[in-house]
């Protein structure tokens, strides 16, 4: 029997066709509310958080504006007086119901911003209030690990990043192919209990990427952590380099994660030996062949440019994930200490 | 025989001290530099990545002015076309010749934006080509781990908030006491000592804390990383929540790190009981005698406020990486893996 974390997994190309079929026609209307926007700030925390580190890669790398991650606190906490007239905020949950978004997202326009809301619900809180709604057409989503609702969030990443960019039809193109990216992914599922059996014992373990897929080795990190409870650190290749490193050992393998092409791709496969070179097991997701064969163990990746390839580089992630969570004994559709909207308190 | 690494341990309050003198004068300088910025970019990695997210905090909710952590691979890698006119681009490097941050320095030049630089070294490539430079008086640094070059570096912060904020009296006193608190922060040698022993054996660890003090976590989690080679996942309260406290058991203890005051502290202390109640042993760094007392074991901080606490907070931390890497028969001055100036390739 399948979990309902495995079913969600694979709905995740028709729910990411629905979500680009709904978002696109939104595409003017955020490209004038952008346009004179001196910043893109995006609010938000777990997964959604990791979507919008892609985002702001997206905003900065393909649409050449300048975009950052906003720390919520500064609004909970601090209540800062910053004058964010001409900001765009996103602000991003799945419920769009966390309190602390809520109240981050009134914050912000309470000082000037205009609000682009990220939720999978056109009836939440943030989607009622928010000048712009970008509603996620993920469906119900039963399982607490978030997937689809994630790789949604990516699809209204990306029509933001098209939207607020100049006219790129090589880039539509491709992001009109990623739901049967998507799909050709699901078929790493074998491939993803091999990997699994490697892990099955591990206590510990790091996840690299560096670029647009810094975001899917920073969910594979917190889907391993609250899904699997291993410690894991889950961070850039260049903040692997600066110290970290020194982590690695035999009891520590490394899960790599590339595109399949672009700028990032060299030292990727550069990190991979040097890992080996430490006693660790380098094991890849994504990149290309020589990726795979600096490293122990892969897992495919997307035929997708670089700027896409988060939208379906993550479901290799979340299979290994799902099948290293039953073999452990565990019910990934339940884990410990997770609720499915996440309050922070105090 | 002290190590190294002590000895510039102990070195800090009058370094701190220096660096106040020596920045105090550029207060005004800053100021009218600061003035019709659209906001303040931070481009750092490693240690001063973690002073940055600290000046990211102060100049927010002190300053009142937005502020934000970049990504340098936006500059070195993607070569983003992004219009940076009145954006105060802040680069930090000890050594002021990591390649990758001159790289994005002069990016953000060619795109418009202001350069302050915080060095070490009055000399090297960013402190010669900075609109304005602000260089640490940490003196020389032997040992490879960052302790007062790090320090200087948020004393450096705590300047540039000060100088874009309003007059505050209070904030300029408080700065001015620093060099003290951080001198009664030395004393804690013993009690680390104690708490060393018991993360002796420990492969994992978890460092938490939220807010201004988010950086000192942060810079711990680093430091245990490099110097002591455990697998330790820094993060704030609100991400641990957020899911990743399912790793959390009786192998896997987890260092708090709090102001003595401040909103933060309640919810640290709730914290506390939340990670006994997993089985795992929290142990309090600084935060007030409620919070040492919900821990297991603790670490004292200092007599400053929220704002000014990460100044000597981190002292008792690094106390403690310092005798923890002796006690685990490592050589604290010569971690593998590091060298001086970190160049990150690929």
């Amino acid at each position: 029997m399948s979990t309902q974390m495995a079913v969600e997994i694979a709905e995740q190309p028709e729910a990411i066709a629905r979500t680009l079929d709904a978002l696109w026609p939104l595409r003017e209307e955020l490209a004038s509310l952008g346009q004179k926007a001196r910043a893109v700030i995006f609010y938000a925390r777990g997964s959604s958080d990791n979507a919008a580190i892609y985002g702001r890669y997206l905003v900065e790398v393909h649409a050449g504006r300048l975009a950052a991650l906003g720390a919520p606190s500064v609004a909970t906490h601090y209540g800062a007086d910053i004058d964010l007239q001409d900001v765009v905020a996103i602000v991003v949950s799945q419920s769009g119901e966390t309190e602390e978004i809520v109240r981050t997202a009134e914050w912000a326009r309470g000082h000037g911003a205009r609000i682009v809301s990220v939720t999978n619900s056109a009836e939440s809180e943030l989607a009622r209030t928010a000048d712009l709604a970008l509603v996620t057409r993920a469906g119900p989503e039963k399982a607490v690990p978030a997937t689809k609702t994630y790789t949604t969030q990516l699809a209204a990443m990306a029509i933001l990043g098209a939207a607020l960019g100049p006219p790129d039809a090589a880039f539509d193109d491709a992001l009109r192919r990623v739901p049967e990216a998507a799909t050709a992914m699901l078929g790493a599922a074998d491939a993803a209990a091999e990997v699994a059996g490697r892990l099955k014992e591990v206590s510990r373990l790091v996840v690299s990427g560096r670029g647009f897929v810094l975001s899917t080795a920073i969910e594979l990190a917190l889907k391993l952590e609250e899904t699997c409870y291993i410690t894991t650190m889950g961070l850039s290749h260049a903040d692997l380099q600066h110290g970290p490193i020194a982590v690695l050992d035999a009891a520590t393998p490394a899960l790599l994660v590339a595109a399949g092409s672009g700028p990032m791709l060299e030292g990727m496969r550069e990190l991979a030996a040097s890992v080996a070179a430490r006693g660790s097991t380098p094991i890849a997701i994504g990149g290309d062949a020589g990726f795979a064969k600096a490293c122990a163990a892969s897992l495919p990746g997307p035929d997708l440019p670089e700027a896409l390839a988060p939208l379906a580089l993550i479901v290799p992630g979340q299979l290994l994930v799902e099948v290293l969570a039953r073999q452990r004994g565990l019910d990934p559709d339940q884990p410990r200490t997770l609720r499915k909207v996440t309050q922070t308190t105090g």
